[in-house]
């Protein structure tokens, strides 16, 4: 982890299942947090408490702590006075203020938190905290997702060695509005509250907020970005957000190749529209499309498909002007159909359709649209059989 | 059918299949024409006829000619050059202007229509027309429908039988956003062209526009409502609404209903907003969600989905002012979760999940949202595996 900064998880009873359900990430003293939120009018107290602490500290916070198994939303009054109870537990034990520790809750919606096999586990989990406790505390944030999903990123930048490590969940209930389900990235240089609250919202728009796995907004969706360390030289701001855009773009990506039922990653980017907010519009609607997704799912490069859902995507093209490619084969060109291949095409599809976890392959989709300036990259993944069995079956 | 229409269906050889697959319906004298048709930008080159004929003639046509099998979207100039030999060869068969007949398309993106075999069908489908060839038409439009969607409805007014039939077909990518796929109505009362289009507009708005299957808006939706006969009293104008919004409603109904792969109908109801467009956004929001539509094919009462799906919206409301019923059952009062019997409701939903065919039943959700006077119906449909399957392994 980036220097300073500590982690753990553990099983602390909260899961029926018995997996790890709680997790603990300490920043350093004097961390700055930048917080991107659900914009669901329904959301869980665990996020009010959140943006109220950081807007109280001007961006100031230590820690952070994560239960899985139970989401705490729709849970009432009880539901804000167990997260506040977990948090002055958290703090009298740190030696903290309650104000600096923040909480995050994932799971079922409707669901408590059985807050007191929660207060009961703390000792341990303080206990079990260390530099080295990533993978524990990205373990114990799961849900339905079937791999952890962590990154670390390191640069020299004049000398000064910089970090920046993060780790998210999510698999369902992902088209997030703000930040996904949960995302937490910590890095071990000093910035300004105010340039790291812009940078982070900056990439967390071309990151979490581009990737859906099934159109729906969650209600706990948060993204925490800690920075504390040796004050980083003006001049390698920018550098430093370029290293944060890798980290955040791998976990959105990661998030999205472990969707539900998944079998694929699927990336759709749209180049030459008027401005980036047109581009990530249609590129979005297509990641979201059943049709596009269950068409992905039968390796069958439908087009049609694809060309219905921008032609809905609520904004202006000249659909004439359009041209599409599938991998490296195009099979529109300036509004005209071309010869191609389908089985080619389709073969593509399917060797890229295995490598799950195997690779960092991705069936991709580009679509240009005009010769605007405008462009942007969105991730999405197959719908499947898997999909529906997983949601039909379970309460999540 | 209504007084002087006419209807023919017949196999032209246009589907691979075999099945019928060329429908055409021939309205009276004097007709005049509503047409509501896909928002998307990318349309078939029929909705361009179809929407230019209209304005042309100030809302006067005669008869539309419907091929199922091919959407001819997304096919360029010759898409446009042969539909306008189709309607030119009906409208010399026929004895009729060019601009006063229409055309509709229905089936796979990117494909054109086997021109040369709907002209040589031409001669069969106008002798075949008749008074009671409403069945064959509406056979004669389906894709993946498993049954025809079809009503009639009648009424004395002072003495004058007024009768209103209509007939649609949908069943996938089925989100319109104006009219759905397709959908005619025809009626024996003469109105003038204005009157009739307001009704017609306010009537698909709250039937048509309020279904969703898979919240993928179709580049060929189209509604056509025609009307000849008699003028009617312009004291029983509000009573044919009623009667067309029942005709339409059913219409609706019957295509959400046989949303590909599902197994009942969903009706969700908002009541209690500002105005009737925010709980129409909400209703059709949670109809949408695949996570409400995949909890509905499970029988599981998911409430925490429904409330989630709510929250996305992007309307405002207050979370501690909702209340919510599944069935009879209230779940959710003022905010706060009551005590409530999940095998109960499950078992509600079990038994309306099987009556797909057989009645007219649906799983309803009623969202009670603040004092409001706003309402708004939306239906949608629950989410399979045998959507997937289907979307997947064909190339629709």
């Amino acid at each position: 982890m980036p220097n300073g900064f500590k982690a753990s998880g553990i099983k602390a009873g909260l899961k029926p299942s018995g997996k790890p359900d709680l997790a603990l990430l300490v920043a350093p003293e004097g961390a700055v947090c930048a917080g991107t939120f659900t914009q669901s009018l329904v959301r869980a107290s665990c996020i009010d408490i959140c943006i109220d602490r950081l807007q109280k500290n001007s961006g100031s916070a230590r820690a952070v702590l994560i239960n899985s198994g139970q989401a705490n939303a729709c849970t009432g009054e009880r539901g804000l006075l167990d997260s506040l109870r977990a948090t002055k537990a958290l703090a009298d034990r740190l030696g903290l203020l309650e104000d600096e520790i923040l909480i995050c809750s994932t799971g079922v919606i409707g669901l408590p938190i059985p807050i007191d096999r929660l207060i009961s586990g703390l000792d341990l989990l303080i206990q079990e905290l260390s530099h080295e406790g990533g993978s524990a505390a990205a373990n114990a944030i799961l849900t339905t997702d079937l791999v952890e999903k962590q990154i670390a990123f390191e640069a020299y930048l004049d000398g000064q060695r910089v970090r920046i490590g993060g780790m998210a969940k999510g698999s369902g209930m992902i088209h997030p509005n703000m930040a996904t389900m949960l995302g937490y990235i910590s890095c071990d240089a000093g910035l300004p509250a105010d340039v790291w609250m812009t940078m982070v919202n900056r990439v967390v728009e071309s990151s979490f907020n581009s990737i859906s796995v099934d159109g729906d907004t969650s209600t706990n969706d948060a993204c925490l970005a800690f920075a504390a360390g040796p004050p980083l030289d003006k001049q390698y701001i920018d550098i430093l957000e370029v290293g944060l855009k890798k980290v955040v773009d791998h976990l959105a990506k990661s998030i999205a190749r472990d969707g539900e039922g998944a079998n694929c990653l699927l990336e759709v980017e749209v180049v030459g529209t008027d401005d980036d907010f047109t581009a990530r519009t249609i590129a979005r609607t297509i990641c979201s499309s059943s049709l596009v997704k269950t068409a992905i799912h039968g390796c069958d490069p439908n087009w049609g498909r694809i060309v219905a859902a921008a032609g809905r995507a609520g904004v202006n093209f000249l659909p004439n002007e359009l041209s599409l490619w599938i991998g490296s084969y195009q099979l529109i060109k300036g509004g005209d159909l071309l010869d191609y291949d389908r089985k080619l095409i389709s073969d593509y599809m399917k060797e890229r359709r295995v490598g799950k976890y195997l690779t960092d392959d991705s069936i991709s989709i580009l679509l240009k649209i005009g010769n605007g300036q405008g462009a942007a990259i969105c991730w999405g993944c197959d719908l499947s059989d898997q999909y529906v069995r997983i949601n039909a079956d379970y309460t999540t």
